[in-house]
């Protein structure tokens, strides 16, 4: 059987990730090939997020001792809280052959690298400088601090774009949902994972009558 | 503007490889954005065929010239008739942008590897032996020792699968054209096509304000 793929999705604020991911399991995950990692945070719930979809809420002390096992692929903590990727769970996933999306920023994109360097990285752009500043301001009520932090923080993590094989500019939805797709289609069709998923008929074609 | 991508296919005969890239062509090259390249050739006209649309028909001592001026990407004599495919004119496609197909062999695979080391070469193999030795037997009226002779190019050919980067198994037209399609779209995305693309989007992205 073949090995899942290790998908790496990142992308600033605004660029429209989540709803990529979302449509991608919608549409094409319905067969079980797909899946997106559920993170570890010890952040509190908020309204209408579950334990076991959104996040696996734990408490700091779990958190820290998953820290000393070495469970996680990668982890950070933000703003007082810790997020993390459970290494157990993905391999897991891996193992049976499903594809795992990973939704991290670029620090947990290359703590991931180390360990995984098969990985495959998709960086997600918005279609314009304009748009992007559109889609920061949002409602118009913030403050024009907040926004140029946000802005200051998207450009961070637009110029580690170049650490990532793939480059979606996300001017169209479909369009770049269809690309996306086909990414992670492509994949499949790789030696590698072809080899292990069709050994018996490489077998079988290749023996001499 | 981005560089078009050469793509390399191969596949022994009932694979069902030409199908492929005439329905590739027909559905998703309309938009000018793919093609595939015309041989030349030394070997006479059949009916219906049209120079310039299925081959470039040429007289032995034109495609002898073309040789010694190194126009072509890998060329062949089968059967006392030469086959070459023109560096000039695939170069040309992908300075437009354009990805390339080339329907090639092994053999051929391997000299334009070595000219285009970007090259993607992608084989597709038939689902199964039986299948592969029901489309070679044809309407059963070949001798047993063609259709062993056709088999064992056929295993030959095969043999050489690993020396491409995309494994493709023929066991449904329409799934397998969909996989061939998203090997060729995901190639657009691609971190370097992208930047070529895409390079005052990003300018403008990553400027600090």
């Amino acid at each position: 059987m073949r090995r899942g793929n290790l998908f790496i999705l990142s992308a600033p604020s605004g660029a429209g990730k989540s709803s990529l991911i979302k449509a991608l399991l919608e549409q094409h995950g319905q067969d079980g090939s797909l899946a997106v990692s559920v993170s570890h945070t010890t952040r509190q719930t908020r309204p209408g997020e579950e334990n076991g979809v959104h996040y696996h809420f734990v408490a700091v002390e779990e958190f820290k001792a998953l820290i000393a096992k070495e469970a996680f692929f990668e982890w950070a903590e933000v703003f007082g809280n810790f997020y993390g990727t459970s290494r157990l769970a993905v391999e897991e996933q891996l193992a049976k052959g499903i594809d795992v999306f990973l939704d991290i920023d670029w620090q947990g994109a290359r703590q991931v690298r180390e360990m995984m360097p098969d990985a495959i990285g998709i960086f997600i752009l918005p279609p314009s400088r304009q748009e992007l500043e559109r889609r920061l301001i949002g409602r118009g009520q913030d403050s024009s601090d907040t926004i140029a932090h946000r802005m200051s923080e998207a450009v961070s993590e637009m110029s580690h774009y170049d650490e990532y094989q793939y480059l979606l500019v996300n001017d169209d939805f479909d369009d770049t949902l269809d690309k996306l797709r086909a990414v992670v289609l492509s994949a499949r069709q790789r030696l590698a994972s072809q080899q292990q998923a069709h050994s018996a008929l490489l077998d079988a074609l290749l023996a001499v009558k």
